[in-house]
C-alpha cells in the first residue's frame, strides 16, 4: 500500500517534459538533453498545468525587468507540453505511453498587460480551453509578484504518429 | 563633398538598436550591452525594414529546426526597433534626436507557417502597417532558404518622453 502512495507521488513529479523522447530533448525552451536551455518544467495542478520559472538576471527587457521575447518562450513551452498532456488525458491514456504524442506550435499569441520584475519567480498557469484528436487550444497566464503581467493563447498541433520520434 | 557622402553612408550603415542608449541597451533580444544577448540589428529597406540573423546551433525546436520562441524572440525586437524607427521617420526627426523615441510591446501574434531550418541565416522583413503617436502596428515575416516559414504582427507602445532614458 505505502509502496504503491509512493509510485502515485512519484509519477506526478515528474514533468510533462521529462515524457519526451530523447529526440524531443534538444529544445532550447524545455529540453532536458540542451545545456543551454531554459529547461522549464510543468506540471498538472487540477484540470489547469502549472509552471514555475526564474529567469536569468540577462534576460531583460530593461532595467529590472523581464524580457518580452524570454515571457512569449516559456509561454510556448508550456502550452506546448500542456497540449500533449492534455491529449494523453483526453484518450484516458498514462502519459509517456506509446505511441508517444507531442505537439509542435501554430501559433502564439501574447498581451503584455504589465512589466514583469526580474529577479523573482513566475508562474504561468494554463488552461485548456479545446481538445480536438489534431489541435488543443491552450491559453496561459503568467503572474509575478501575484500579480497578472501577460495573458497568452497557443494553437497546438499534434505532430502525426508516423512522425513522432 | 567625399566626407559628407562618407557620413550618410556611415549614418545609414547604423542598426536602429545602435541609437538606443545605454539604459535600453541591455536588452537580451537587441541590447548591444548584454553579453548574453541576441544582438540583433535592424535596417530601413526603403519603405520597410529588414533584419537578418543566424540561430545558434542549440536554438534548436527539434533536430534540424529553429526554436519558435527565438522566432518570436527576435520578431519582437525587430518590429520594436521597426517601430520607434517609424515613429521618427513620421516626425520628421533625425534618428537617434532627442527626446529620443523607445517603444515597448503591448502584444505579439506568430503564426509558424512551415518548420525553420537551423543553421541558415533568416530574413526578417517589418512593414510599418500603422503609425499613431503612441502607437504602431507592424507586420514581420521570417524567411529562411527563400521560403516564408512564420509570419508576425506586433503593436508597439510609445514610452512616454517624461520616461524614456
Amino acid at each position: 500500500m505505502f509502496y504503491l502512495v509512493g509510485m502515485v507521488i512519484a509519477m506526478n513529479d515528474r514533468a510533462f517534459q521529462d515524457y519526451y523522447s530523447e529526440y524531443y530533448s534538444s529544445c532550447y525552451g524545455c529540453g532536458s538533453m540542451n545545456p543551454h536551455g531554459l529547461h522549464i518544467k510543468s506540471y498538472w495542478d487540477g484540470e489547469a498545468t502549472i509552471c514555475h520559472f526564474t529567469p536569468e538576471q540577462y534576460h531583460t527587457a530593461f532595467p529590472g525587468y523581464v524580457y518580452g521575447g524570454l515571457i512569449a518562450s516559456v509561454m510556448d513551452c508550456h502550452a506546448i507540453g500542456s497540449a500533449a498532456a492534455a491529449l494523453y488525458r483526453a484518450e484516458d491514456r498514462v502519459m509517456g505511453s506509446d505511441p508517444s504524442i507531442r505537439c509542435v506550435t501554430a501559433s502564439l499569441k501574447v498581451d503584455y498587460l504589465k512589466p514583469t520584475p526580474i529577479g523573482c519567480e513566475l508562474t504561468l498557469r494554463g488552461v485548456i480551453q479545446e481538445v480536438k484528436h489534431k489541435k488543443v487550444r491552450v491559453d496561459v497566464t503568467l503572474e509575478a509578484q501575484g500579480e497578472l503581467r501577460a495573458r497568452g493563447e497557443v494553437i497546438a498541433v499534434r505532430i502525426p504518429d508516423n512522425y513522432a520520434m
